[in-house]
């Protein structure tokens, strides 16, 4: 068992009733998890697209990456428009930034089978969990 | 710092690599937190539902759960026929029924606001993330 | 005639009241047709992408394909989640292979364009519905 | 048996084939069973809405509703728009009209839990379905 | 600064008080802005596939048009469904007709790269935002 | 005519030619107005929540104001994310602050039927759409 697996395995196994008590809102259930499992598909839609040599396959690997990479936005704008408050800002004053760039990536990620951006817009987002972390803290 | 937050946290920080290399999709990527974190919405619904005395919250807070118990199952439905493979039947062979009940669980809780219902979904997706996570090892 | 086409047929022409009377949800209308004709897409797309030399023709194909594909899994996971009980179950102990075998075919259906696979696809819908029908006696 | 019954039947139980024949479209596959099924599931919303004395349960209906008459006024659109062409209209001239009609009626019907405007709007889904299978004949 | 520019701003800068002054529905604004907007999209998805030689960002044109000429149809027939009523018909007898050819020529624009389709589908919608606005005089 | 129609109108029938060779995206058009139009809805729900005493209306209002909301948002993050450069950013250093706010007003205006909230909405749109047009000198 990798020590990715054991440690998501471990995370999904302990209750999270600790983690709405920090929200106002009616579900205010947020995991950047969310974002970065559709980036890590965006990725592998590129490495699948690249070691292929199906036409039709790699049609489909760019169909699904398009979808992919709208959701990791998706997730991104929720993130940043509703969890994140202005004392969060004032500790974090380039938060901003840090997701107008991660959405970018994503966007860009979209027009490339690069893998180089793929894993910026997976740093970014692990930028961005490391805030959100520290808010819960 | 809670364990949860923790864990999440290094996990969230962890390469992915290593699990696309374990699918045979154009995507590859599965992950039952994404389960999981529409669930915990589910959950935080029913509370500030319960919570509140504002009629207009509380119709709010069944529009949403209703779209998130949706999610919920989508997220079961997709890992079950995309990710589950008939060697995995084989060694856990009650895995149609497992999914079956946590899938009823996310449609019987749209249709109340009792925890219990929240709390048996949440239990059943960890018994489906203990089944995934084990076959990834 | 067949058993199933007169069913459905005859369920077709009966009033709706008397198909909800069977059901404990809001909606309760459920019919195995829905499934079937996205699935007919599916295999006309196919049809359509082989007899087709064009090529941007044949990625448009492919983009609805893909979604027809995904239409019919939802509408196959909505009747085995929502429809089926498990007395259901007991009288039909197949029911969770049929429809895991069935929804894996509209996921393979995804991927190719060999008509065999639509076929069996529609095969297995078939086999769904006359278990369907055969509740509703 | 009508004769809309019997041809409804029919087509059904033709091979999906002959159907595609008659259509220049990427998919072809057309049924008036799609909105039917759904303007049935607005029905039952209605009557299930009525039966009930717990508010929760009559939200949700209307909620349900909502989005079984959206889906009826697209599956409609789609018909109008996609199926039918001009040949069609210079044999039924009033093709315009009754879809306009259809598609105001599942708009009424979300303002509503009086079955009489369900009831209404699947007599006029079913004169759409007579006029579709006679240009199949 | 253009005359669209100048106008288009313009008008945005202007209250919206009385525009839901006119309706009788829940929501009550609508405006052929909204297709006008998808069949600008439409358009500039041909020329950029046009002046393209990349074969994946033809592939990701032709994805983005299919999206955007169904967005054309959804809101010219919310249009079509909603907002007009038989006293504008009676003022207005082509209305159906407009509608019918504008949501094929929309269709029709799946199918080709040719800007004539997407300056006559832009055409129509003009014809029918002269009818909508005739009936806000 | 009103002076917003007028403009509008005008807007609307004058070509767009000019606005996507200012775009390096597969489609390039943007249009502040798709988020105006749907933060006009939002309001327009609230004026009618507040003017109706029937239940059921009110609930449906909340149903459609909560779309609504949702849909201004995504044009918003679109807008920001997609349109907007660094270099716009360096003329208009408060851009991201003015979409943060205008994104968290359109999710303030889910939670409240108060049309101040609305305004408010309307007025950042605005402001947005200024610095859009002036981008486009």
């Amino acid at each position: 068992m990798s020590l990715r697996s054991l440690l998501t395995h471990l995370a999904a196994a302990t209750p999270a009733l600790t983690v709405s008590a920090h929200c106002d809102l009616p579900c205010g259930v947020y995991d950047p998890a969310q974002a970065r499992i559709d980036a890590q598909s965006v990725k592998a839609c590129m490495e699948k697209y690249a070691a292929s040599s199906d036409a039709d396959f790699k049609t489909r690997a760019l169909i699904i990456k398009e979808e992919r990479c709208e959701a990791v936005k998706h997730h991104l704008w929720v993130l940043w428009t509703d969890y994140f408050k202005p004392e969060h800002l004032a500790d974090h004053p380039d938060l901003h930034d840090l997701f107008w760039k991660a959405s970018k990536s994503a966007g860009e990620a979209k027009k490339t089978n690069d893998v180089v951006v793929a894993d910026r817009l997976l740093a970014e987002i692990d930028q961005i969990a490391d805030i959100f972390w520290a808010t819960k803290k």
